[in-house]
């Protein structure tokens, strides 16, 4: 048995606590800074209000405050934040941590820079940490949504980090029936994939929207959003050569864009700027939720853009996303240009 | 304006005449020796049966016997017939062609032989040919179904070829503001990457019928359909390289896996496998149609084992296509081989 420290009460950190309590694991499960009412509700009942899904009697959950308390004698931490708590993350619990004990973050997402770099969470995570840290830093990836994991649906992940040796004791702690883990020392590969398609995954809901706004017109469109799954494959696996990931991530980019297009927030705004709805109108509809595809797709085209403006990389290579940024950021009317997704490869 | 003639009018060869019809170029549509039945009716009021769509008036059908004259005097001959009918149309077609006419197909599919060679159509018509003939062949890969098509969906295929001149050619034929076309050279790899997603359409859509057979029990099941259609694109990427194909094809693979598990037969058969029926039981109820991906899962996992046998590639990498062969061939209760997709990466 080992003990499992989870920080931020999230979904995803919280349907993790299935496999790992399933496994005889001591599981503490601490709330962010905005969680405590979460935490409250589940000391209760053991219900999560935002997973809507009941945890297993016997976790511990701790508020924020008690962190410290919490970390002492945990075999292995997990950062569970939500995407906008990354940088709270590597200010207030980085510099708590014991560096002997590996942490994994399940946090999907990426940093961009003026320059065009783009970053994963466990970089940036690195960079901050004291000179000569010692402190491993590991990360999940894959399509898996925390409802389904929770009702223990088959759900296929990979875990990356420095070495095999300890992503093989992670995964044994976590692996059940259910919860499949390939491992990978790719980092950088796995954590772009993941991240790059919440920005896809919106434009490839387009379709659904497009399809929804035209109505019952005896037309299943099915053509229509496998184009934009199609053309997001494409611009990923050239974003993922960009930041020097192996092509086989791709696996990973595909499955999660498959899954996220099937349900969840990135989908609504895809299906909503799909039904031509403008982004004000649509951020006022989902008004109090975190957007995680928006971010994404606004920083991966920033990058794009500042990469092409250094003659790095082709921006036409990136019709699908440079529209997508232009619904988001630029006011551009709903036009997919199927045109430029004509190549000659 | 051009002639084309059509060769075997089975749904997408028949759907391949929108684009061309409102082109304005002169389509004939031929036959193959099963369609009498179906060019009757389409000369009565241009009525498709099978693909159930009313063609363009002023479209010339014909029937088999008249094949000859069909293709004189035609710029491009397309072949739109079955994977069921490549042997005849190496037998009796590809005799009659002027091989100064460019030729492009529309059937996907692939065969095997005993040392585990994979082939394309377009390589075994190749082979077929007299000694020094200068016929060129093309062919048609991607996300498309017949219907959305017809129905003016937008739709991103490819087409392949020796070479891009007369691509750029085909594709100033067909071209439309709804049917996007990229071009490659790369026929191998377009190929094999459109006929493999057959099979493991069926292997993604079993996921379908897992979740329909367990009814209706609260649980979205989104994540098992992923991971069975990340691990078909993980797959599908390792016989992309044991042909030969560059792994860019990927993207077409994904894509057109997309489109065949959202409808069709391929899906079917998964879908049925997946309730818990056996082969038989699931051909009792598609009797009379033609199943491409039964073939095409056997032929690939015949050619993996044989490879295997070689030491060539490794069985176990296949751990999906493997099941879904013991489904159609070896009376394999459905039990899908999850942890067998835990990877080192």
């Amino acid at each position: 048995m080992s003990v499992v420290t989870l920080i931020g009460a999230g979904q995803m950190a919280s349907a993790l606590t299935f496999p790992l309590f399933e496994n005889g694991h001591e599981v503490r499960l601490v709330g962010s800074p905005l969680d405590d009412a979460v935490i409250d509700r589940l000391r209760e009942d053991n219900y999560h209000v935002n997973l809507r899904r009941t945890l297993h009697d016997g976790i511990n959950y701790i508020k924020c405050a008690d962190v410290k308390e919490a970390i002492k004698g945990a075999d292995l931490i997990v950062c569970g934040i939500s995407s906008f708590g990354v940088e709270w993350f590597a200010d207030e619990i980085l510099p708590i941590l014991d560096e002997s004990i590996p942490l994994i973050s399940v946090t999907k997402g990426m940093l961009d820079y003026e320059d065009g770099t783009m970053q994963t969470y466990p970089e940036y995570w690195q960079e901050k940490l004291p000179e000569g840290s010692k402190l491993r830093l590991y990360a999940i990836g894959g399509p898996c949504t925390a409802r389904d994991l929770s009702d223990h649906d088959p759900s296929f992940v990979a875990y990356c980090g420095p070495d095999f040796e300890t992503l093989e004791w992670i995964r044994s702690l976590f692996s059940t029936d259910y919860y499949i883990i390939s491992l990978t020392k790719d980092v950088v590969g796995l954590e772009c994939a993941v991240a790059l398609k919440n920005g896809y995954a919106l434009g490839t809901a387009l379709a659904i929207g497009i399809k929804e706004k035209l109505g019952d017109d005896g037309i299943d469109h099915n053509n229509m959003k496998s184009a934009l799954f199609q053309e997001s494959v494409k611009e990923m696996l050239e974003l993922l050569r960009i930041v020097g990931g192996g092509v086989d991530n791709i696996m990973f980019a595909a499955g999660d864009l498959d899954v996220t297009v099937s349900a969840g927030r990135s989908r609504t705004v895809g299906l909503l700027l799909g039904k031509g709805y403008t982004i004000e109108e649509t951020l006022e509809q989902l008004q109090g939720q975190t957007l995680e595809a928006v971010v994404i797709a606004t920083r991966t085209a920033r990058a794009v853009k500042a990469l092409a403006k250094a003659g790095k990389v082709s921006i036409d290579d990136f019709p699908l996303l440079m529209h997508v940024d232009g619904l988001l950021n630029e006011h551009a009317t709903l036009n997919i240009p199927w045109k430029k997704f004509e190549r000659h490869m």
